[in-house]
């Protein structure tokens, strides 16, 4: 290796920037949302909305193109629940972005919307670049958002605040603001063998390997979580931990952060429960895999995942 | 300086290590918990729990020594609520720590019963090491569980489930699962003229500066996150961002996210909302101010804090 993993410099550009969902060029103004951000927003000349029917993205569509920015008036028949809008952000051109429920029902849905969610809009490649990133930001506060209708602590209805990243209480004043979940993604490496580790899920799609991963939990640093996760799941013993890239992850509001796991030990113990099967695999097999390429029809994450950025960049640095 | 700070290793020991709640080695193995977790540890010889009042941590004290570890049989009078109860793990002694809320009030504690809360626990260094992660551990747990006894979807009772890591609405059946927020914290340095970005919140104590902070957003990369908060608070464009340590911070239930942000500009505007004060530092200052031995009086966050890690860091650096 010319470069020693857990010594190096990140690669350029930011590994961060090259996964899916990660785009977003938003001016967020984070500091100044108030009670008229979305009114504000939507008086604007060019103010578009993501808009979702229960988890489901609308998408307009008159055969060949589809479109999933409306129109304030685009929405008239569609039920727009505007107590519950969004705003994202806004665009360097000035326009903004904003989100909103709907209330029409995706079985009712007219032959010129199509419904899709998170996960087919990237692997589909329905769209790419910022409005990804952006749809990404829609779809994980429009589900926050719904997920808290009522209060946690006294079940009393709430209400939606500064441009909904902020629900109150109507009764006991409980506040709440929006939901990201913190999930440690990990490539282990043996690096006296030159091997990484993968595993696949019951429910992965035939033949496909990725990282281990697993949600950081309350009390735990990002290293600790990534060995306790290797650990539970494997039964590989890891050192250093070096922290590689972030992605933010929509199903329904997660942040990935991947790093790399420096291997203790090499006997593998297979968590039945997790998954299905846990190898190591030599570089060859793992660049074979990102290519789709491998002779036994294995196959990795596709390009935008995290799990493939760390892969195939455990590889380019070994060149 | 010896070393470039975007190019190098992290120092050893880990730096995520020595900050403040982050020793915790109890096995929690999470892959396994189940409807008789809280039960089955109650059982075993040598289980001790945490107790909370409300937000406050309840602690035996007999005029000299404070513990906050009861045996099952010492929480009798408190009107421990079981339903809630939390398991956080085992030590390597095959010892339960568990977690319960209890009933009685803050007001009506005997004298023997002190309550406090976690940032006290840290500063006034009642307790260190594991303890101390232990008892973050229990704090985000139990606050997560007190602030979604009702569902959010429907508002009807949720009842907890395995062990206190998930809630389940009574009548919808909507589950959810422990929270834990992702914050950025980030020492914006300018390289070329040697100096480091410090602020202060108008909640500070009188002569505090500490990095720059914020939560990740949904639809954010970490990188993302450390570049909008810089921007918004101090109006200083950064570059190049590094991860350096984390910290689990149970006020009430957050991961610091620890960050080196390369500065690409040099002219401060102070976001009033936010910040009272925001200036550049020499490594001279800073170092005088983590030692408070500041001449001005300016001190930084104490030891334990993953702001003086990243102060302290930075100086070590360049040595």
């Amino acid at each position: 290796m010319t470069l020693k993993l857990f010594e190096t410099s990140a690669p350029h550009p930011e590994p961060s920037s090259l996964t899916a969902f990660a785009e977003n060029a938003l001016d967020r103004d984070s500091e100044h949302r108030d009670e008229t951000s979305v009114a504000k927003a939507l008086s604007i000349d060019g103010a578009h909305l993501f808009a979702f029917a229960g988890e489901k993205l609308l998408l307009k569509h008159d055969g060949q193109i589809l479109d999933p920015l409306f129109a304030k008036y685009e929405l008239a028949g569609l039920e727009p629940d505007w107590d519950n809008a969004v705003l994202l952000g806004y665009r360097k051109s000035g326009e903004p972005r904003l989100a909103v429920p709907v209330g029409v029902s995706v079985d009712d849905l007219a032959s010129q919307y199509k419904a899709t969610d998170m996960r087919a809009l990237w692997r589909e490649h329905l769209f790419e670049g910022e409005i990804l990133g952006e749809a990404a930001q829609a779809a994980s506060l429009i589900r926050w958002n719904s997920d808290n209708l009522f209060c946690g602590r006294c079940g009393s209805p709430s209400e939606s605040h500064i441009g909904g990243y902020k629900r109150i209480c109507t009764v006991c004043q409980h506040m709440i603001f929006p939901r990201t979940d913190p999930v440690v993604i990990m490539l282990v490496v043996d690096e006296a063998r030159g091997l990484c580790l993968l595993g696949r899920s019951h429910h992965f799609a035939p033949g496909m390997y990725s990282c281990l991963a697993g949600f950081v939990e309350p009390g735990e640093t990002i290293e600790n979580a990534v060995r306790r996760e290797t650990l539970e799941e494997s039964a590989i013993v890891t050192g250093r931990i070096r922290y590689h890239a972030s992605q933010p992850w929509p199903m329904p509001h997660s942040l990935m952060i991947g790093c790399y796991a420096e291997a203790k030990s090499t006997d593998i113990r297979i968590d039945d429960a997790e998954l299905e099967d846990c190898r190591w695999f030599t570089p060859e097999e793992t660049l074979a895999m990102l290519d789709r390429t491998d002779a036994s029809g294995n196959t990795s994450p596709p390009k935008g995942a995290i799990a493939h950025r760390l892969m195939r960049d455990w590889i380019e640095w070994q060149r």
